[in-house]
């Protein structure tokens, strides 16, 4: 597209008139969703001329060099909007931490200039932020149809749904977003429904793929719309952002028919025992495949775990997965059925603890049992932090004697990312000036970065950067100009922010070597000890196995009080350091472990 | 063998003749050692006959349903002897632990009958426990020259050398136990110097693989002595118990040799650079690959890492690792050379916090700083649970701009342990009557126990066993018959086995939502509340902006202890369960967090 299209007496000090009659219309979102009617505002085409135009701001506050939480600002003049608003899951360094999700405070800082929000697919790194922001700004959402009734699921959960305007977008219809309009374009990803966006803007057109693969034969035939990124290409498209989760990865990523193929392999190996089928709830293709296969092998179908059931209702009631009459039964009727009857699909291809798969693996479901008649599939591979959770979920699933299919070997998973022949792909099609790798750590980043020097983009328009970067471009240069705010904000119950890093320190810490607290009453009028020293310990000894050690420990801090000048009584602090130091010096010296060791002055 | 070389009148109730006037004797075990001129006790090499004979028992106390700790106890009549004495690394559920070792109780408690140890190579899960072991039992321990050389290192940071007997056996050599003998077999592993056992008993030969690989082109020219295999299978092998950390991999594992050919194409590439190389310090062969390729390049090796420069001079002075005069320089000498002219070998490949690739990535080593003119690999696959770690360290090294060669396209690394061709080759090889699959976790013993069903032998046959079983065979048939004492033992810096099941429980609930101490004085004559309540919190929330939530979480307990009755307040336990219970249920439906609530009273 031509920038000029927009905002044509556009230069970089006055805003641009479009923004003053822009479309967006903060009391109706519903309109502007369906914006259908919108001029194409890429058809003209011309080449964008070598000057320098309105510039606009591309500030990521997630997923880069991080895996998850992926968010990106977009920014021109007076208007801005969000693409993304994911959650990440925390590492083992964040203990008690149940999700992380983006810092809003730019966003918040900037709450009247935001337009909406644009979400290019229903995977929780991509909406799971989402109710945590809305309850902060209350702007539209605009996101294909299974992706806002996922994100309707979320909100419902935190009792924002109706409070919020949700808004179906169509891949190929534009959403304006003052000085800017999104293009939603069709793109293959383990979640139907994924699109990329094209983002036109007074400096050219910003091409974001959100996550993708190139599947040429998808469950739901609707193959990526590699013509209009070809289009958009041969226009003119004056940064790609693009997809770095397989950038290490050499070839082509295989379709999702290619599982359905090994599941027709799987069903008749497992012919006589009940199937049992973890894969992730939102892989809606899959589902539908397993479906598809129980169906030609006559079994039933039962769904266990929370999510699965709630993604599975989302996607039957909007029309993506197709469930022959009959097929789905309730798992209270499984007892009529035998076992060659029935195929299970749950949850817990990660080994996640709490999930229905490593229930039935431990012998803790109510409703299932796993017996050497169990056939059981994992159709995924474990995520980077998971190879232990799902090894333990498989040593006892056979165990009980089941026949357990979790290898690469019989492709019972494929992967939702593009590998590096679908990336140079997609930098061939689009072509862009300048290329801005996102989603993934920095090995990825800069692979993919590597890629694009490979294709011929110039190493000076390759930015690799980091969250919190503000990425200028006028149409001409692109380059990090300044920083705002961003980080990782910690969720850990109804906490949101609460959890830092002194928490975190000391959390850690606790879990190392435990913890010994130091009672000691003092009588203020006479600064006499009226009572302890005691010691109280958790998490660091065995207390009845170490009793000549604990008895030791008292001694010393008896002894260390009774050499204590009457100043030193009335200074706590000094006081309490005191007895830290020793304790701390005595334990380490007989055990070489450094407890957190907490003094408890009481005065009475 | 046949067993009546040993026992000719043996049945199952008399003690074997052999055992009285066995070769063993406690004193001078070095003797012993090196029993070369002892007669082959495996020549003749007649059939056993179906006939029962004195019952040997197999004991694995480690190495069975997990990784690492590999430890099994071999019995006939009055003798025992150990094969291995490993450790293991801690889950990530076991915060604070440093290693885990097996549980010793049963052999301590027959500590009269061991007649030695036999250890199969020196990686860190076959000799780790061994100082604790040896703590315990005083008894000889018989291992490869190299493997005694990495003892000694280990047992002198204990205070133990000079204290037990250490005896040099080399492969093709037989010690005798009591009543059973112990035949070194070369193999192939990768650390130098590894052997496979025979263990000759009055029931038939048992062939323990130890780790191993079929490498035909080893560093040290040594094959795995794959015609002594073959022999003891054709002379008739009772038991086979093999390596199973590959089982589930198909084909062969690749030779060392091919790591050789990618460092040489990896040389090439980073010349001009300093070329940094992490691997695991015990791989010599790997570090003599590279020491090859340096003087090849023209280039001098410097050493980091603790453990690296401990193997590395172990290995120089007992002659497994050839270096060419004056190519290793002292890290001191690093600046009067070029970045072209220098190799620095390192530990860290597995991304461990204090290692020195690590400290280097983290721009946090005294001697290193990395930077663009630096070419690394990482000469290493990540072992499961450390991936984090080692993506951590890749993504340092390169933001400092240095190229990290990581994936396994450049075979930069080949496991140590066989796949299942060479799995099958062994099972051809020794052509067992039982099958006892050894190291590994169920699924790999399961995969392993499924090869061994295709290669002919009948599934009652294959023993899948877990660590305390008591494994029993007359010659005839092989069946668990029994359970010792088994399990792990937690080192925690001095602390062997003071850690336990409730401190890793208060550890985990310590790091998960932190703690909240309760404060009370209560004057004992009047049973009056003379001081707080008062809270004290660790790793819970951010107090200084949860005021509020604290506040009232004190009014709440004030206000619970004011509605104590007078004998409640005599009551302690009762008391303080009401004040844990009133805090809980508020912190919980405020925060939705449970941390542990710790009441504590102060008498005055």
């Amino acid at each position: 597209m031509n920038e000029k299209d927009i905002s044509p007496k556009t230069n970089k000090n006055t805003p641009p008139p479009a923004q003053k009659k822009r479309y967006y219309k903060k009391k109706s979102p519903a309109e502007n969703s369906q914006d259908s009617s919108a001029p194409d505002i890429t058809k003209k085409g011309r080449k964008p001329k070598e000057t320098k135009h309105t510039p606009v701001k591309i500030i990521p506050l997630g997923g880069l060099n991080e895996i998850g939480k992926n968010m990106t600002v977009f920014e021109c003049s007076n208007d801005m909007f969000i693409l993304d608003c994911g959650l990440a899951f925390p590492d083992a360094d964040m203990p008690g931490v149940d999700i992380v999700i983006p810092d809003f405070t730019y966003v918040e800082r900037n709450a009247d200039k935001i337009r909406g929000i644009v979400i290019t697919h229903g995977h929780e790194d991509h909406i799971g932020g989402l109710a945590y922001l809305l309850k902060k700004i209350n702007v539209p959402v605009y996101a294909t149809r299974l992706t806002i009734g996922l994100i309707e699921g979320k909100l419902s959960e935190q009792g924002l749904l109706g409070k919020v305007s949700l808004n179906v977008v169509e891949p190929k219809k534009t959403i304006r977003m003052g000085c800017m309009a999104v293009e939603f374009i069709k793109v293959n990803h383990s979640i139907p429904d994924s699109v990329g966006m094209a983002i036109h803007t007074p400096a050219g057109v910003i091409v974001h793929t959100g996550d993708f693969k190139v599947d040429y034969s998808p469950i739901d035939g609707k193959i990526i719309d590699l013509a209009r990124f070809g289009e958009l290409g041969n226009k003119g498209v004056l940064a790609l952002m693009a997809d770095s989760t397989n950038a290490e990865r050499p070839g082509y990523t295989h379709s999702e028919r290619t599982v359905g193929e090994s599941f027709d392999r799987l069903f008749k190996k497992g012919e006589g025992k009940r199937i049992i089928i973890a894969t992730f709830s939102s892989n809606i293709h899959r589902v539908q495949q397993i479906i598809n296969c129980a169906q030609r092998y006559g079994r039933k179908v039962a769904i266990f775990g929370r999510s699965m059931v709630n993604v599975i209702n989302t996607a039957i009631e909007l029309g993506y997965l197709k469930v022959p009459e009959g097929i789905l039964i309730d798992i209270e009727m499984m007892s009529n059925y035998n076992n060659e009857q029935i195929v299970l699909i749950t949850t817990g291809s990660q080994g996640e603890p709490m999930s229905a798969l490593t229930r039935m693996a431990m012998n803790d479901h109510r409703k299932v049992v796993i017996t050497p008649m169990d056939f059981i599939i994992i159709s995924a591979t474990p995520i980077p932090g998971n190879e232990k959770f799902v090894t333990r979920v498989v040593n006892e699933l056979m165990k009980s004697g089941a026949e357990v299919v979790y290898e690469a070997m019989y492709e019972v998973h494929v992967s939702g990312h593009a590998c590096q022949e679908e990336l140079k792909l997609m930098l061939a099609l689009t072509k862009p000036k300048f290329f801005i790798p996102v989603h993934g750590e920095y090995k990825h980043l800069k692979k993919h970065g590597d890629l694009a020097l490979q294709m011929g983009i110039p190493e000076n328009n390759v930015i690799i950067a980091e969250i919190g970067n503000v990425i200028e471009t006028d149409g001409l240069s692109m380059k990090i100009v300044s920083q705002v705010p961003s980080g990782r904000i910690l969720v850990d119950g109804l906490g949101v922010g609460d959890v830092g890093s002194i928490v975190l320190r000391d959390r850690k810490h606790l879990a190392q070597d435990g913890l010994i607290i130091i009672v000691i009453g003092i009588e203020r009028s006479t600064n006499e000890v009226v009572a302890g020293p005691d010691i109280i310990s958790r998490g660091f000894v065995y207390v009845r196995e170490s009793e000549e050690l604990i008895i030791q420990a008292k001694n010393l801090l008896s002894t260390t009080l009774a050499h204590c000048s009457y100043s030193e009584l009335r200074e706590w602090n000094t006081l309490k350091g005191k007895m830290r130091d020793a304790l701390s010096d005595y334990i380490y010296q007989k055990t070489k472990r450094s407890p957190m060791i907490l003094p408890i002055i009481m005065e009475t």
